[in-house]
């Protein structure tokens, strides 16, 4: 099987704002409210970061129970590990998720500023000094065999299309315009000379898109 | 994690009916083609049968790469195992699926008619006589933690739906009417008392019906 490279449930408002300015360690995404945002995926069964029983199990649930199937490790931006920017100050920052986060694999963290190797339960983070396409060569041989998902945020997912390293991709588009923030795009019709690109409304409000190359 | 009972990729036409009748050792759908019926899943690239590389990865492949995940049995009719009906005259017939079926799981068939289990590949087929609940039980029991997949035909999933054992369900809903053959329902807001019903259009032109317990 040939490994790709995939993106999975990031989420947009309608105008393309996938986070907002003014990150801080209160708030991840910035002045977007990330609850707001991601409602349609923590209202299923399946979400990753579901803690109670319960959820919906209609289509937004068929996208969520898959965020971690097939996938052997994921690339994200330095901003999504933690809202520091320069050389790190210590180490003490572990990003936001606790114990035992989400993603069970080896993690890439794109940073210019070097910093050891942070293993946290089952997810081993690497702080990583690359372009997207040696990320993507890092990543896929930690992969086992495995995809490997580019987790965000937008900034840095617009860099991995900009260098076409992209297989696939589901972004759910929340109907919300926030006239400012960090996009991901003008429009995805954008994207549709190099993919197909299917639009599905979802009950919840949500339009997800899904992208694969022509 | 609680085990579920749950129903995925049955195909019907907008008239309810998923597989015709005379039913032959060459027509395992009887009078229905199912080359029409299935069309949607065989184009996408996750199907279960598909031998070669390529193959959509809009909404419907993500319904079609969810068929083996999570389940750890099986329970089918006998129809879907077989034509015969009565006592097995021989045990020549293994099935449609030939040395290798896509099951990958203890597979319960539905019979009054005992017959020795059979092990194909990483399938085996124990021949039940049962009611849906004691089936039910059995597969939970054989199923090593994982979910159980009413496999149909659709006779057969009228009687566990009767019995009130299903917790999940994807139907797809081709366009096609047939006005003849074996019916799932004669319209499935008939379920939406018990089940939640989210309808969800392709651009296969099928519609995705998600069931889930109220």
């Amino acid at each position: 099987m040939t490994q790709r490279v995939r993106v999975h449930c990031i989420t947009v408002t309608a105008d393309g704002v996938g986070a907002g300015e003014n990150q801080s360690f209160d708030r991840p995404f910035g002045d977007v409210d990330p609850g707001e945002l991601f409602a349609w995926a923590g209202a299923t069964a399946s979400w990753v970061n579901r803690t109670e029983p319960g959820g919906s199990r209609g289509l937004d649930d068929w996208i969520t129970r898959d965020f971690t199937r097939g996938i052997g490790a994921e690339i994200m931006g330095r901003g999504k590990f933690g809202p520091q920017t320069g050389p790190w100050p210590d180490h003490e920052w572990q990003g936001w998720w606790g114990d035992e986060p989400p993603f069970h694999t080896p993690v890439f963290v794109l940073t210019h500023h070097p910093r050891p190797t942070l293993t946290l339960g089952e997810t081993t983070f690497h702080f990583l000094d690359a372009t997207p396409r040696r990320a993507v060569e890092r990543a896929k041989a930690a992969a086992n065999g495995g995809d490997v998902r580019i987790g965000g945020g937008v900034t840095t997912l617009r860099e991995f299309l900009d260098a076409d390293l992209i297989d696939d991709m589901h972004i759910a588009v929340t109907p919300i315009e926030l006239g400012a923030g960090k996009r991901l795009w003008d429009t995805p019709d954008d994207l549709t000379d190099r993919f197909h690109l299917e639009r599905v409304p979802s009950a919840s409000g949500i339009v997800h898109h899904f992208f694969w190359r022509r």
